[in-house]
């Protein structure tokens, strides 16, 4: 009988969520095989965070996937358009925010299945939820379950009798529940990074939505946030 | 009233089904917009004779991703793997061959999604085929279905109440059924490109199955085959 691990593909952008995802599928088992994306985002600090969280939990098998969604266009997170600042919290969580990138979660993935496939892995995981999520419509829990149907329809190991399942762990979660899961489990979030306009010298902006939620997101978790933000 | 057409998202790998589906396509009055991926094939004339089928067509707008899915192996059509040869007709409709690339269509369909949503195109076309189509999972109607279905989940367009169509028009065809109704709406396929294994002169093998699938089928369709095969 072999003591190896299942092996579990995990989406680690270098955020707070896939981090804390990440030490979530440490802790039921898996031998986490982490997917990162260089996608032509402006806040390419993110993939220095990747790296630092995925050595920080023993992570060994690592993949950088260079993907050029910058030419596909659409995004305040791709493209020269400005990201939004000081938004109010209610304006944040209705509609979805020009930072939206068309189809990112879906190509995302899409990489994944096929990184699983050829690991012979059956495991996915990925940060996403669905409370406090800016709005993004690959968030939700339809959209996981249909990816997961697709997965298997879509793929060798699908139609050959394994069954892929998409573990979404954070789906339901807000964000003070996940950086309190995150903080039991060990994740040292002072690792990740999640403003999405970060100054020159990578300090964090304070100002976008996503610094927006980080700051609430440790204020109710009642954890001292470690980031030390521009403003 | 305007009287632009509709746009259309179309997968064009330069080789016969897809050479097909862009004729398909424009003969339904869609302005085609092009998708090619340079995804590390072994076989890249097939992306010039994409361009050269593109400029046939009249194609406005092309779009290139670049993608490495040769970093995520796992097939003889990116990997060093020797591609088959001379195997018989049976033996090359069933199963899985080597040289399924892992979750290929499902990554194709994403960044097709992500240039549909930015292009405000609520149409993708896509030349997969059931028959004769040695064995890949992702070329079969549920997979097509399936996809469809994550396509209006996963995107603002598909949530904001517009509709996502996958049509794959050649699903239901032999290789001589789609050659004769290319043919019919003038299809140039001297300009197309089939083999998988090209000589370095850019010959086709004339051994592999993807060059015996298109010498049987021109032969089927009784219409002489204008590629020129090393054997």
């Amino acid at each position: 009988m072999s003591n190896e691990k299942k092996k579990a593909i995990v989406l680690l952008s270098g955020g707070i969520d896939s981090a804390t995802t990440l030490a979530i599928a440490i802790r039921d088992g898996y031998e986490p095989c982490a997917i990162t994306f260089n996608y032509g985002q402006r806040h390419v600090s993110e993939l220095d965070a990747a790296k630092r969280v995925a050595e920080s939990m023993g992570v060994k098998r690592r993949f950088v996937a260079d993907i050029d969604l910058r030419s596909i266009g659409g995004s305040a997170l791709t493209d020269s358009i400005d990201v939004p600042k000081n938004r109010s919290h209610k304006h944040i969580v209705s509609g979805i925010p020009v930072t939206y990138v068309p189809a990112r979660n879906t190509i995302f993935l899409s990489f994944a299945l096929a990184w699983a496939e050829v690991l012979n892995a059956h495991d996915i995981f990925i940060g996403v939820t669905a409370i406090d999520y800016s709005g993004y419509p690959d968030c939700r829990p339809e959209f996981i379950k249909t990816f997961e149907e697709l997965a298997n329809v879509a793929t060798r190991e699908g139609v050959s009798g394994h069954h892929f399942t998409i573990h979404a762990p954070l789906i339901h979660m807000t964000k003070a529940e996940i950086i309190r899961s995150g903080f039991s489990l060990g994740v040292d979030y002072s690792l990740t990074h999640s403003c999405y306009d970060p100054l020159p010298d990578g300090l964090a902006c304070g100002k976008c939505d996503s610094c927006h939620l980080r700051k609430k997101g440790f204020a109710e978790a009642e954890i001292v946030d470690p980031t030390i933000y521009a403003q």
